[in-house]
């Protein structure tokens, strides 16, 4: 037995609600700590100039020699996107799926991290050991191929995590959730259940992937004169394999456009989880050579996206696509919340240009997250002693809490946990045990986590009303004005508009230095605060705007 | 007859495109135009710091001595919100019904111009004579009351704008939409349809408003031991009528809150616009009073606006409103597309203070506004010779056109118009005409027009990457350096832990100078460039990050 402080097994999310720095859930027991998933998520409104949002390592940096792997679930952004910034701070070997790796290795080589951290490619049914867990890999359905759960037996028992999960009846790729594995596990007793939430606000079943098929069929059955071009998510291996099947079907080379897809369809053919028949894929260099309705094209762009592949098609940025009143757009995806304006911009561009446009997402577009019913069953076949609701925002999990109310938990073994709570388990019992450093760590360039409230307070302000930046030059030997003060505006207002604005901003800076001079005041801070305040009011008062003003004042 | 220039019916729109300045047409034939509407609109993610955005009025003001009066079809802000600063540049009577003048008059007494404009109250039915135009305001349902189309008789024919509208055969206040009317105005010939788009691609027909009330019974019946508080648009009196009714079959006092709110309901039950029992409406610093199982409360803040009641209420800022586990909030409203986070944040802190939620759109919110059977409706009654869609983005616009097509109109007799696009019709044509100045002005505090795209450019650049400010005096005479350089910055770095890179930022400065110096260069230009180029690109190679660089050079 470790001793008294460590019999406990801890569980805790260091990212997780509001869909920010999500999806990293920590598990410790003793002197063993495994990670499983580490995702980003991407900047809201409220901060400008930020690239990326990751967790918050903190917890793991202090902890660092405890730390025995990273497991992954699958390969989204919003689960392997952090790894290479955790990876820079701790040297620990990550497992998951051949694809998932392989899309976490184009990561690693941009952060030149290829070949120096261990990758461990696994497969359903492996079990891995890390110190004290157990840790064995899942088949699930989602909306990317190689998509797992994580079952790890501790030393108080099972935690059951489910990644994010669909059940397919009828998937792509022929492999339906592995129910009996799943089955198993709640036969032979979870002790801690943490399952997404994502689509806990709807009803019923999700429709299987193959819907999208049959959807395609139709739509180019009734489009044989058309180019027909295809927005996808691009990490969406099973959706880029059925537009290949269509299009062969019908006859068509597909080319590929957008960065982003060009490297994962790469990946993905490479390890052979997709199956293209010879000479179907084209450069999209050479869709010249073939008549138009003999052109599938796969792209990027889907959520709108400024400057992806679909956005320079509508803009007429794109150096190989150029779009005519014979093509035919398809968006096949859904708007993730924020986005909307985005894709209508796009959306309103391809109407102006005469393309025509199929936007009809209940057709070719089919979620990848768990409904209502196939999250019951997840319950129903894990028959968890303990619930922890994850990956969802707050409203959601509160949902999920609902719903395994409604498979008939009691509600004090259901545990909605904020950001950093930790939950300390032992066989029997569950309870919350205080926090640990946790919540979002913002990336911008080069900077993890430079970028704080002080800096994103000021970006905001100087985005609202710009900026006024006062100089003077004094002699404090002499007080006198030597130079100055000159006033430099950006993003205020247009200056050759407003030159009398600034003028008369200039004398009321003028006149406060030299009273100030004259009265014999020679405080650098007093003398800025004056300036600051006089130039705030006044331009308050003519424009109903407060632009960040910054007296600059030297002494020579 | 007029000379031959004018001759001609010209009809055009100054907004109406991606919902942007929107709402405003001008009907122009020889010395004579009238304009209908007149709103405006909030801005874009791309505009920061700007409050509102309304059309370009350059046409009207070059052609203000021949502008008639001002057509109001309802009292929305996209319709009514510009008036005021059309109003500060031309003297022009304002026509609209009585609930319609009742709001404007609000915003008139904002911009301190009530009682110096004049505004005439008209009755659907009325026929108002403007130059050679006579226009007849027409019953329509819509989500606010008093809505009107306005049927408008020129020397040519008759043009017949619908503003907004749905019908509804169980109006809250009994009066459906006068088809009647409409037909004569089709049977006798209808010039040109200008008709609305915002549902077009929703098929069917708008369920009644009546629909909501039926729904807010049982959401009363089911909560009777809760307080409910219902978020909705403060301009939908009708919705706010069937929450007084409800509360009052449920024996519950109604408190309102939010400004806006207010406002409305004030103007409304003051113009009989509202039927509420005596003793119902309570203050809601009187809510204490009560038991809270019979309390009503409405507020604004449906679109999850910050500041606004509702988000009050959430964030625990509420003056007199305290949220509790025994509370409901229901929100009685459509998200507007770009709001959906606002809303998501708000109601994410309702579920984490153990609040219920009551978020089912399809149940307690119906549209204002016509879906395609209604808009079939419309051009089966008007039966137009010529067709102009608006009120929509590009996309929603060619969908229309589609309808009309399908209504049996020839493609050639629909015009689908930008902003500034003229149409020019007689008796027997219609063709395109040219442009005239259109589009958007922005308005930031007093300024309207100032903010141009250079001042938004500086304002997203400085949002982005923040200020570097590089401050140095040099005497020019000596060539040499006086003071400095110093530097600041703001939104770019927390200072604090980033000297070092600021220091060297700093020395790379001095040394710039000092070498420009030496080699005899005093060219302000070139020194100033110098020091900019250096900085950003030492900067770029360390942070990835550029931010706006201001080099402030002073001479003694």
């Amino acid at each position: 037995m470790a001793k008294k402080p460590h019999t406990k097994l801890r569980v805790m999310m260091l990212g997780g609600l509001n869909e920010i720095g999500k999806n990293i859930a920590v598990l410790e027991y003793g002197a063993n700590i495994i990670v499983v998933d580490c995702g980003l998520a991407f900047p809201e409104e409220d901060m400008p100039g930020i690239d990326l949002v990751i967790p918050d390592f903190t917890y793991l940096e202090k902890n660092a020699d405890k730390v025995k792997g990273i497991l992954i679930t699958h390969g989204h952004e919003d689960h392997i996107g952090a790894i290479p910034y955790l990876l820079k701070m701790i040297d620990v070997p990550v497992y998951g799926t051949k694809l998932t790796l392989g899309i976490l290795e184009n990561k690693l080589a941009e952060h030149k991290l290829l070949g120096h951290r261990t990758m461990v490619t696994v497969k359903p049914g492996d079990k891995i050991d890390l110190g004290v867990f157990r840790a064995e890999f899942i088949h699930v359905n989602h909306s990317i191929a190689d998509a797992c759960a994580i079952a790890i037996k501790t030393p108080v028992g099972t935690v059951f995590h489910t990644g994010d999960f669909k059940l397919d009846v009828s998937p792509i790729d022929g492999d339906i959730m592995d129910l009996t594995r799943i089955g198993e596990y709640g036969r032979d007793g979870v002790l801690l259940l943490m399952c997404e939430s994502t689509n806990i606000d709807r009803p019923g079943f999700t429709p299987s992937e193959k819907k999208v098929g049959s959807s395609l069929d139709s739509i180019f059955m009734t489009n044989t004169d058309k180019r027909i071009i295809i927005a996808t998510f691009s990490s969406n291996v099973h959706r880029v394999q059925q537009i290949i099947n269509t299009s062969v079907k019908f006859g068509r080379k597909v080319a590929v456009t957008g960065r982003s897809m060009i490297n994962i369809i790469d990946v993905a053919v490479r390890l052979g989880y997709m199956d293209v028949p010879q000479h179907v894929l084209i450069d999209v260099s050479e869709i010249g050579r073939y008549p138009a309705e003999m052109i599938t094209i796969v792209t990027t762009g889907s959520q709108g996206e400024p400057m992806s592949a679909l956005y320079r098609m509508a803009f007429s940025e794109h150096k190989q696509v150029s779009l005519t009143t014979g093509d035919l757009v398809v968006l096949s995806s859904h708007a993730i919340p924020g986005n909307e304006k985005l894709i209508d911009r796009i959306v309103n561009e391809l109407y102006r240009r005469g393309v025509s446009v199929y936007h009809d997402e209940a057709e070719v577009h089919v979620s990848g997250h768990a409904c209502q019913e196939e999250i019951k069953l997840m319950h129903a076949l894990t028959k968890p002693k303990f619930f922890m609701p994850i990956h969802g925002e707050y409203r959601h999990l509160m949902q999920h809490k609902e719903l395994a109310e409604f498979m008939g938990m009691d509600p004090k073994d259901i545990f909605v946990c904020d950001i950093g709570q930790v939950l300390e388990l032992d066989r029997k019992t569950c309870k919350r045990a205080g926090t640990v450093p946790a919540g979002r760590t913002l990336v911008d360039g080069y900077g993890v986590g430079d970028v704080g409230n002080i800096v994103l307070r000021d970006r905001r302000h100087l985005s609202q009303d710009g900026l006024i930046v006062v100089v003077a030059t004094l002699d404090l030997d002499q007080m006198t004005l030597l130079s100055g003060p000159d006033i430099i505006s950006r993003g205020f207002v247009y200056v050759r508009e407003s030159e009398e604005l600034l003028e008369e901003a200039r004398d009321i800076a003028r006149r406060v230095l030299t009273d100030m001079l004259d009265s014999g005041v020679t405080e650098w801070t007093q003398l800025k605060t004056h300036v600051k305040d006089a130039l705030s009011k006044y331009l308050y008062s003519k424009t109903k705007r407060k632009p960040m003003v910054l007296p600059v004042i030297m002494n020579v």
